[in-house]
């Protein structure tokens, strides 16, 4: 059972306030965006046996909740400033859960630079569930939409596609390719699943050359879909570019490549980079030691993406991962 | 059986999408804050037999999330700006359910002059459950807090105290004094414990006059502990001066008057203001048409704040309502 709302407070996220959380101890925060910057917002809730399963170490859902934010400033070119959090507690939840989850942060906002400005502690018969405001700095006028891509814009992901999906196969012992994995292997992409690595080294390479730009939570080729309809063109992915997990490549049928194509919880950036500007972007990312991939181009038509293999059409049952009541992702 | 994420967004939040959301058709919002203006945020999540209860309308859950940030930002001498949404949604939504929560938080996009910045959908299998962040701006450095009071400035409360309390004794056919009032009184105190009435107009008065403010949510006595610690003094409270809903002053026998004093779900402001302003804040209050009542002061001590009924210690058997796992407030 937990301690009340005041002594969770006090105890476990006290101690992680930052500046302008005037110690979690007023209503309200305040937050200072540098005079010559705008400020993005983005919002994720994280809940058990949808983005998380039952007995995951606390540790990483915070981790997880948090990090699905700043996935979201990285890829609109903004850097981590603070975030605020809604905690939903059950009857479940311990100290040791509560140490475990502040401990999960904490180690976050090192690793981020970023700060806990406020919060809301709420007991929820079902939980528990995490709702996480971010807050980023962008440069004036330089916030990334998916809006802004243009036919001829060179496709690329970061990373890897598929990491997240494969963790979630081995953690549910779906049997797959995966089982072929070194044992580090397997634990690594589990990692992966549990707790994403946003690409927050991209983001001045991003904020300088991409056209358009989004994170990657609900599969690539949906979140295509999605960048493309918003900048009013179609894309060309060709699948045999697409970057997958280290030993994965070249053993997976073409269902099983489509699954990890449309799957959810990469959290990589898609991102489209104009022609003459694509030199520059890798030579950014490479000095920022972040892989990036041309995977494919944004063309001229507004039907969806072609998802090609080898210069055919890729089968997909599906384009993404879509919440949907009754079937989350456990 | 509610439809899936993307349909639910273009439904029923893509027109609520205001200035700086890109029609939510992106991964974040961009806040512009005025120049000579600071940012304050608050964040609350509402959670079902905690805030509201199982059957209850659906615009009055909305309207209950959105304001109880509203009416932070209110104490805090903000103006509302935007607010991002997280909606958790379970198996017993459906579109009718959905219809009405849009159109709840519609009506108080007018009402509050608010706008939709973003937001995330979810399916949890225990909802529905609601957070929001809020954005207000103050004046630069004029953010009003808890921790500004000083011996001797008057305590005033806006509004009344317990009609929140009061309304569901009412919801839960709770006996009590309440029984005698009308249908009408009835129905207007379930009204408040549903949908709280934040004190927007007198937010100028708050930043021009008030040393400290807050709002009170979990219980008159114990909310102005936390103002009176975080100012490093102590207050007198005379419960015989503390605003009651109409019909029920003098009707209230002690335990049930210690009890509304500390209960929660009311949603005023409690403010602190300088004995050399009160009249000036109260001529403020009157302009802006909102009841505004002098029901103690600040006081040196530090002990926590003496409550008093006609000079004599009221009997509380507790100072505020705590969120405790399994006992929420329904």
């Amino acid at each position: 059972m937990p301690p009340d709302e005041l002594s969770i407070i006090d105890r476990y996220f006290r101690p992680l306030a930052g500046e302008g959380a005037f110690g979690l101890a007023d209503d309200a925060g305040r937050l200072d965006v540098p005079a010559d910057a705008d400020l993005v917002v983005t919002t994720d809730m994280v809940a058990m046996k949808v983005h998380f399963l039952p007995g995951d170490p606390p540790d990483t859902i915070a981790q997880k909740a948090l990090r699905v934010n700043i996935s979201d400033l990285a890829a609109k070119g903004a850097r981590p400033l603070a975030y605020v959090l809604s905690l939903g507690v059950s009857e479940d939840i311990d100290e040791a859960w509560l140490a475990a989850f502040a401990q999960g942060l904490k180690e976050d906002h090192e690793r981020y630079g970023i700060r806990l400005l406020g919060g809301d502690t709420v007991f929820v018969h079902a939980g528990p569930i995490v709702s996480i405001t971010a807050f980023g700095s962008a440069p004036k006028g330089g916030m990334v939409h998916r809006s802004g891509g243009h036919p001829g814009d060179v496709l690329y992901v970061s990373g890897t596609i598929g990491a997240g999906a494969v963790g979630l196969a081995l953690l549910r012992g779906e049997p797959g390719p995966w089982e072929a994995l070194s044992a580090a292997g397997r634990e690594a992409l589990i990692g992966r699943y549990r707790v994403p690595e946003p690409r927050t080294a991209l983001t001045p390479a991003i904020a300088e050359f991409a056209s358009a730009a989004m994170d990657i939570s609900d599969g690539l080729v949906g979140d295509c879909d999605k960048l493309t309809v918003a900048s009013g063109c179609s894309a060309t992915i060709e699948a045999e570019r697409v970057p997958l997990p280290d030993g994965l490549a070249g053993r997976l049928d073409e269902p099983t490549l489509g699954r990890l194509l449309t799957s959810g919880d990469d959290y990589e950036v898609l991102a489209a980079v104009p022609q003459a500007r694509a030199a520059a972007f890798e030579a950014a990312a490479r000095a920022a030691d972040v892989a990036v991939t041309r995977i494919g181009r944004l063309t001229e038509a507004t039907n969806p993406a072609r998802v090609l293999l080898e210069g055919c059409a890729l089968r997909l049952s599906r384009r993404s991962f879509v919440h949907e009541s009754g079937r989350g992702r456990s």
